[in-house]
């Protein structure tokens, strides 16, 4: 029988693979990995074909997208494909799983950890708070989309968090940063003028969760905007309303300045 | 200087544990565990101890919430707290975190997979089309909480997936089944009558995220409950709009009969 297998590399380097996983990778013939829809903050070829005792090809965009080296190979012996974070979460990964069981190939999915309960647990945020994730990514000529915006807006009318994945370019070796994902939700205020981007808006920054030594800031977007995060990636939340649990953490693990944290309380 | 990890366990057994949970593991004086905010489907503390090469102190509901226990341990050596999931999901973690780092103890995260981005990908639902994430209670005498079903109707007027955590009363070995969570949201709707709940109304059943066969089916609430699904843990997903792609995944990836799909299509 052949067979399929996503595997989730989790969030920083090869030592975020599980034991699960490892047995698995031991058991096939084929070993692929992908970094367009998502990536590791650390991520080192040498290292991962060490730790896993078999070679890796990288795939590169379009294979990826197309999928057809991957099902032609699943199709003979059992295959793996490495996917950053938990798998499943990029259309890619669905699409290609669709095709891979509807020509017979079973499938299996290894999940690891993802950014999106990763990014709230660093910050002491609750994750049942959180409205609906979104995206930037980086403006096209003839495209710069708004969605984030009124994500933000709508989870902010229901008092919830909003989670903000930051762009990943690999193939031009382009992460967007904390700062320049700010900077196009300012540019998006300019023109819908709804108030929810401010110099005084709490907003905080997770950059390299998973790592040795995670980052996770929280102050006003003024304050955020005076500084730099350091290597990606990087990720943003806006919070809705705080539980006071919620603010005492994001002064105590996210170094909120206790002058912004009393405002916040006030309101 | 004194530490406490707080290391996540990912969603089945000893094997979801990372290399790097292993690693640190190894040097832990003392390690924690609590199965009250959440557990694996299938946990073996033999088989953990052997796996880990250590003893595993297993934590009542109290000791967990005061964290007394925990931290005065923390205090004294090196100390980890295993936690089903992605640890910082519960509140009690935050709070424990807080009074840690208050206490000059140096906090750790090491992150894992979680039911919050497995069931979407087990079934083939695109994560960022989710609403706020809802759990289900079992009811007390005085106490029978609406806001799961409220939860859906809000997603859903947004046009988003609502997922549902279900009951974990570890202490009474209590867990909550997807026939018992619909039971309740069906009792919800005839107290609220907005007609989110009916017997024609799409959900998915996800059974036992990350075993080795873990069980994902789409139907309507009527053939839902016309069976079971198994030992825990269960999920509940309730979809908003569908994509035609996630509608094709229900079919291929969580068995949803070709003539629900049809009707789904033409709305």
């Amino acid at each position: 029988m052949t067979e399929l297998l996503f595997i989730g590399l989790g969030l920083y380097n090869e030592l975020d693979l599980t034991t699960k996983a490892l047995q698995e990778l031991k058991t096939c013939k084929h070993i692929f990995a992908e970094f367009y829809t998502s990536t590791l903050n650390d991520f080192n070829q040498n290292a991962f074909e060490h730790q896993i005792g078999h070679p890796i090809h990288i795939l590169t965009r379009e294979d990826t997208e197309k999928g057809t080296k991957i099902l032609t190979t699943a199709n003979k012996a059992k295959t793996a494909l490495l996917v950053g974070g938990d798998p499943m979460m990029a259309t890619t990964h669905i699409d290609l799983r669709i095709r891979a069981i509807t020509q017979g190939i079973t499938t299996k999915i290894i999940h690891n950890a993802s950014i999106i309960t990763a990014a709230p647990g660093l910050l002491g945020l609750q994750n049942y708070k959180f409205g609906r994730t979104t995206t930037l990514t980086y403006p096209e000529k003839d495209y710069f989309p708004m969605s984030p915006y009124e994500v933000i807006n709508d989870n902010k009318n229901l008092g919830l968090h909003t989670l903000i994945l930051l762009d990943i370019q690999a193939d031009k070796n382009r992460y967007m940063t904390a700062n320049e994902g700010i900077t196009l939700l300012e540019t998006m205020e300019k023109h819908h003028h709804k108030n929810i981007i401010t110099p005084e808006t709490l907003a905080c920054v997770v950059a390299r969760a998973g790592s040795p030594h995670p980052l996770a800031i929280a102050d006003t977007i003024e304050h955020l905007q005076q500084r730099t995060y350091g290597p990606p990636l990087h990720t943003l939340i806006f919070p809705g309303n705080l539980h006071f649990m919620e603010l005492e953490a994001l002064q105590i693990c996210a170094d909120l300045p206790p002058q912004i944290a009393l405002k916040l309380q006030k309101l």
